[in-house]
């Protein structure tokens, strides 16, 4: 028997590693039909020359295509780092835990009928996971479509997607809740000749998550660039930790989260037992760590193909040269969509080039038209002036069937000597040309992208990815003091006590048990002011009349207080009436919602927003998990489209959005600090006031669970 | 010489054929050399069996490539049909006054340096014109890549694409403002076996514009499909009548129309001569005929081919089988964003489906599994029910690499039986097999994308289309009366009774003499009032304080009356005071903008909002071109996002967005009345009342030119 010491990788994932990437793999069910579920790992770790031990086991063959087999799992010569579980579902659980006895560290089981399936199958799981977890030892699956290594020839998958070819070695990772789309996406980067060899599915995720499966990538030093394919998410901390470790080490995650849609969200349901969660939340989480969140199968492949280049510019800006001033149009059109800047060419370069070519336009995109496109001696020159004089982090080449013409190779030629002086820069080519050519391009270190609007969507994610990279660390959270919630839903005014505490400012308020107190309140805020009646009894102030605006003065506050008790007395006869709160009248300010929900995946998540219409009829709304920085508070503000409101639109005096991020970012530590038995804040209306005057509550919910 | 008579074409767009598939052509600067612009369409035409007479004109030679060469265009043995003309720039303008008195019908310009370049490349173009003009005879370009239609071998084209393969025989026609972009999506098209052989270049568009030829492809019997690449359109008439006979004929649109941006229409300016125009203003135009907008290439030729099928759903649905739930979840997805319904599949099918396979998803996507992938026997029902029992009018088998394994031709034959027993529906597939593989299933009539995401996308373009075809026409707009604009633009009251007299409501209003006036109007309107001061020197009444709200009774309206005309004495001593205005103050009503401006390219076009900030911060508008009636207007009210908002959102009652649409068609019917002095109508604020209580435009201001 040979033997393989696993990969070394210290780390918080390396628990994985005796699942992803063994020395030793039992497989139970084994078969001797290489067709078969129970047979195929088997034929195919042996066609392709894998390593480490395999120990089939099935009790009625001593042999299994052409290797020794062991009854039982007691009967094995050693303790397998894993073991395949390919039995029926009745057997599985009793498989797991004469694994667990035996001290294997990770059980891979493809046996369906589990929690996908109905209470009864959910019921079987966790028992099996229980066995498993009473010894220590780490599940993948049920229901899943295993893991694949080409490199290793680790075969440890029922897919006959290898019907139609081996993986391409590389260094790009898959790691895909779905089986289907894993080997799905896997078997549209082999096409494409993309080397994604390691490929990980999870399954019904009992025990081990797609998290961890990207963390042990992130930590792996065979791979450069992860691509993931996730239906649900279901622990937070794994999949937080794993993001985290990718862009310490740099390496960017390619994401598909599907499911954002309510049909899309019920389809997700019943393909697994998947938590759905929020969808925006799920996308404020990745959009946090700089995980680009692909649309499509396709983009997933071109963005993680771009970035096996490993060029991430900091400060992207795009170059382009074309022979088609259409092409240059449209690529404009896309980058500024996609938010990449396509700087001018320095005037000098413009003019030199004019001078070669007095109908060209030098701007960017340098548009050398299809003359030039025809001439060796003009392209040259262009294209340096392009890489050496617009000094762009990304250079766009549109040659369209240029490259298939029979003056290519001599450009090439010319191409390469200017592109390998320059190897710090991403070069992009939209070229049409036979497979083989494409592919030679790419061995040079060509990016190549037929679709001009697919490549820039690459080149800007590139950008993306090295801003996530080169990112500070966010500010620490504010310090807030401890909060001890009540033990269930607080009134209005404890709630703004709690938050007080907490730091964040509400609308000066006091409670008044006399029209006296009343006046002597208003005096001190200054008029206009508010009154509300005050009761633990009366929840619904406004359905009885219970507020009053524009209160004036003192008379008014003398007349108000008695209206007020007169109406509640009349509404709600048995009513405990405190008195009257009287509130400062703010004037001027801009309406905001700021507030938290516990999100079942991540905790505490917080939303700002713009009051009214902007929140209930077009959801112009950010979250973010709590807590952070007033860094990040900041940014959330600026990232909603009505933000022009809070900055001068429509000569507006200017919001103090520096006191709503105060605010905002107290708000989340509030919320951590709080603990899970906090259900939801809702701070509606908060006013922000001009510059330098502040943002208040004028209004807080708080409900606790 | 043979000669062939061109396609009888009868229509409005007829007199294009002698340029587009003429029965002889000349070409002046011939060339012996097959790879110089003068010899490419000789040796094209020659190697593809052009069946017409080809006539060079060259004064230096007596034979070009084997062909009889003549000195001059008198010399000719006949008069041409079309004349290409690739001479210098210095000699094209005679040579298209040589061939007007000749009698040609339309010269075809490759010859560049003329409005692309500067103001007396201009200058030459329009002399070119104007003889041609003369003449009666068209002219394609100048700086154009020409024509060339695959079928019959005309290549009036010195594109170099042909050096990779000539076009596939079909029924997809390419109209395309760029050469280098044109030919590119050619080139797109053959390489993946699509038939779009007959493509057209515009170049300059000095005569001939892009509509033009859209609208001969609309009207030739061999093109089913039209594919066209816009970068700014020049004039109006011929896109319009290419769009509705385009649409009349049943003949789907995909147009890609770049220069969106700030940086595209820059670069597109840089590109050609081109008017970018108003993007959204072009986007509504094509949304009003049907067309397709596509963002990229790949979108445009992924539509443009699932169009050949022919089959337009006007009530389209879509059901998926699918060997993968994933492929499930993301169809949802980008079904739900794209507008295309996936009704549930009836229950008693759900029920037989689950009969037989348990852990079946059986709803709508339908997860067969990847185990009925693996199984003949399964997937012949599973497929038949999803196509007879759901009654989808589209169908998407999401099947994966299952078309790359061994077990597929039996498979496949099962589904065309089914297929073939239901003609009138879409069948889409989406497979990775080799592209042998893939051509044979376009063979037969399934549609081919590997990719979900691209299938749902050009499946829900085909429902839209159906939609368009199967539209009624649009009510006819209002009558209104004889609109005479004044000499300049009109005071605001001018402005209202302009207005009024085309039945659009104001609020009511009346102008005052006098305090006793004044009072007897707002005893009339009843209270609140607006004041506003009253006088022909002063436009900017806020400005001086000359506006008075809430005015809340007769003795307010004197005092009133009395500060605003103190005030504007103060302010503007020498204006000339007619009196105040007296309008009833609106309460409730929601605030909506509705405005006329004229665009360069198509007129007067009508802008419908939402007031304050959504005009100004978000831009949630839409624009229709003038004139259109209550039913279109009802459609442009709905579309924006901001609909829930008249719409009872918020506890709100529902607006009255029947007489906000009456008012809408009048304006734009007032608008083609008013002609083209008219500059612009802003009505802002309109208040949208309670349902049944109206809407009245509360400022007015018509710009006259």
């Amino acid at each position: 028997m040979t033997s393989r010491p696993p990969t070394a990788q210290p780390g918080r994932f390396a628990g994985l590693t005796p699942l992803l990437a063994p020395r030793s793999i039992a497989i139970l069910g084994a078969s001797n039909d290489p067709a078969r579920i129970g047979g195929r790992p088997i034929a195919y770790m042996k066609a392709q020359g894998f390593k480490g031990a395999i120990y089939p086991v099935n009790p009625n063959r001593t042999e299994v295509q052409g290797l020794r087999a062991y009854p039982s799992v007691s009967d094995l010569p050693e303790t397998p780092d894993v073991a395949i579980v390919a039995v029926p579902a009745g057997l599985a659980v009793s498989a797991a835990e004469d694994l667990g006895k035996r001290g294997t560290k990770a059980a891979l089981v493809f046996t369906a009928g589990f929690a996908e399936v109905d209470a009864e199958g959910q019921a079987a799981q966790d028992r099996m996971v229980a066995a498993a977890r009473a010894h220590g030892m780490r599940i993948l699956g049920p229901n899943c479509l295993g893991v694949f290594d080409g490199r290793t020839g680790y075969y440890a998958t029922f897919s006959s997607s290898f019907d139609s070819g081996w993986p391409v070695p590389g260094r790009i990772g898959i790691a895909s809740q779905s089986g289907a789309y894993g080997t799905h996406l896997y078997t549209l980067a082999r096409n494409r000749g993309i080397g994604a060899s390691l490929c990980i599915m999870t399954g019904n995720e009992a025990d081990v998550t797609v998290g961890e499966c990207i963390g042990w990538l992130a930590e792996n030093p065979d791979v450069d660039v992860i691509a993931a394919y996730i239906e649900g998410i279901r622990e937070a901390p794994g999949l937080i930790a794993a993001f985290e470790t990718a862009r310490a080490a740099k390496k960017p995650i390619v994401m598909m989260k599907v499911g954002r849609s309510a049909l899309g969200g019920q389809a997700a349901k019943s393909h697994t037992a998947s938590i759905a969660g929020d969808d925006a939340v799920t996308a404020a989480v990745m959009a946090e760590f700089g995980v680009h969140r692909a649309r499509t199968s396709e983009e997933m492949l071109d963005i993680a193909q771009t970035a096996m280049r490993r060029i991430y510019p900091v400060a992207n800006t795009l170059g382009m040269i074309t022979v088609s001033g259409g092409a240059g149009v449209l690529v404009s059109d896309v980058a500024e969509q996609v938010g990449l800047a396509m700087p001018p060419m320095p005037d000098d370069a413009q003019a030199r080039l004019k001078a070669l070519v007095s109908f060209c336009a030098p701007r960017n995109p340098v548009d050398a038209t299809a003359q030039v496109g025809n001439d060796l001696a003009l392209l040259a020159p262009f294209f340096e002036s392009v890489v050496r004089d617009g000094g762009y982090s990304s250079i766009l080449g549109f040659f369209t069937m240029v490259a298939s013409s029979r003056r290519w190779p001599a450009m090439l030629e010319k191409l390469n000597e200017v592109r390998l002086r320059y190897p710090d820069r991403l070069f992009v080519l939209s070229v049409i040309a036979p497979e083989a050519g494409v592919r030679a391009l790419e061995a040079e270190g060509w990016v190549c992208h037929e679709d001009p609007s697919r490549a820039v969507t690459a080149i800007a994610a590139m950008g993306r990815f090295g801003a996530a990279f080169a990112a500070p660390p966010p500010a620490a959270p504010p310090a807030v003091p401890a909060v001890s919630l009540p033990a269930a839903t607080p009134s209005e005014a404890a709630a703004k006590r709690l938050l007080a505490a907490a730091g964040i400012a509400c609308v000066p308020e006091a409670a008044c048990a006399s029209p006296e107190a009343a006046v002597a309140a208003a005096d001190g805020f200054g008029y206009p002011v508010v009154l509300k009646i005050l009761s633990p009894d009366i929840m619904h102030k406004s359905e009885i009349g219970g507020v009053l605006l524009d209160v004036a003065d003192a008379d008014a506050v003398r007349t108000g207080f008695a209206t007020l008790l007169d109406r509640a007395r009349t509404a709600a006869p048995r009513a405990r009436i405190e008195g009257v709160l009287v509130a400062k009248q703010l004037r001027g300010g801009t309406e905001c919602i700021l507030g938290i929900h516990q999100d079942p995946v991540f905790g505490p998540v917080a939303m700002f927003g713009l009051g009214g219409v902007f929140v209930e009829v077009l959801q112009d709304v950010v979250f973010r998990r709590c807590p952070f920085g007033e860094d990040v508070a900041t940014e959330m503000i600026r990232a909603i489209r009505g933000f022009p409101l809070l900055d001068g639109a429509r000569g507006r005096p200017k919001a103090d959005v520096a006191a709503l991020a105060t605010m905002l970012a107290r708000l989340s530590a509030f919320a951590v600090a709080a603990g899970p038995r906090l259900r939801a804040v809702d701070l509606n209306p908060v006013f922000a006031m001009a510059e330098g005057q502040g943002a208040f509550a004028a209004d807080a919910v708080i409900e606790v669970g």
